[in-house]
């Protein structure tokens, strides 16, 4: 959101609009689709005409990209810190994948859009996030090689271990609900508790 | 596929027009999204005047419809046989894993359609497909009910186990390619494994 905000010169009435403009596309472009929804119904959604949108925004298709890099950066940067929370490596696969969890869990439009527009991005816009991704499931990947140099774990390909954990996450994002039947910390706990045996962790 | 042929009056060069057209909407509507898809540029795909279209289809939407439900009713099919091929409870997880992951790596573009354009379908026709995918994961939950039971499996929550299996396989046909460095059958193994593991099969 920062990121979002940075790109406009910003009085403190300004930021909040542009706020309301960055969730009026987190909830139509999820809802339709990028291409699918046009600047009139942003703006509408917002409350003004779609000409004033520039006083925001420089583009829907800006928008788009400094809402999936902001998502991406974001991600990243917690599940670092989620990993650099311990030093044992069971405990560190316990913890990014916690940490996976509760981030899709908390940002379900963003997540969904994030996955599903990767084509609506331009090559090098697409190769930015493409490389935000990599360093995403690297580390991911990174705590079950060293789970497998360290004898705790034992799985036969470290790759799809760690595309199994991210997609596990992933697909939290299309079912949870605040208000339903398994809460947050216990989704979390729970998809923690299957990293670890995928991996045989011991 | 079946479906929507049997929906149009068939000529054998109907019917290929009209897989023509299928085969077009998979692509358009897995990069643009449905809303972002015009009659226009469906028709422009299969070489043929928008106006046309409607000799082989009869919307757009039902066309949506007839993809979705037809790859649902072909993957609940294709894992009740599945489950019906042993009455090994640990096989049985194995074998519904590995169809489900196989199911996805084929028919990416349908899997990716049906995840992202529920909500474009009425509230009548996403019932019956919100049913349908019921009934899939029914499948899954209900051989790991089984597996407990039977004290040869060990896991909190035969729902959130169940999700996480799905989910990894739904997954698989984002990042799949048929020319990459894994092929098909390593990874239905590797994903029937992890099922194995996440329920702590015995």
């Amino acid at each position: 959101m920062d990121e979002i905000i940075s790109t406009t010169r910003g009085t403190s009435t300004q930021d909040g609009r542009v706020m309301s403009v960055v969730e009026a596309a987190l909830t139509l472009f999820s809802e339709y689709g990028f291409r699918g929804t046009t600047m009139e119904e942003l703006a509408s959604a917002v409350g003004i005409k779609a000409p004033s949108l520039y006083n925001y925004i420089e583009s829907k298709y800006k928008l788009l990209f400094n809402i999936i890099k902001g998502t991406a950066d974001r991600a990243l940067l917690e599940l670092a810190t989620a990993r650099d929370s311990s030093s044992d490596v069971v405990d560190q696969l316990r913890q990014i994948t916690m940490t996976h969890i509760r981030y899709h869990v908390r940002h379900r439009r963003e997540a969904f859009i994030g996955n599903r527009e990767l084509a609506s991005l331009t090559g090098e816009d697409r190769a930015i996030i493409t490389c935000l991704r990599d360093q995403y499931e690297g580390i991911i990947r990174a705590v079950i090689k060293s789970g497998l140099d360290q004898g705790r774990f034992n799985v036969a390909s470290p790759q799809l271990a760690s595309y199994a954990i991210l997609e596990m996450g992933v697909g939290v994002a299309t079912w949870f609900r605040s208000d339903g039947p398994v809460s947050e910390a216990e989704v979390s706990k729970q998809y923690g508790e299957f990293a670890l045996r995928i991996v045989q962790a011991k």
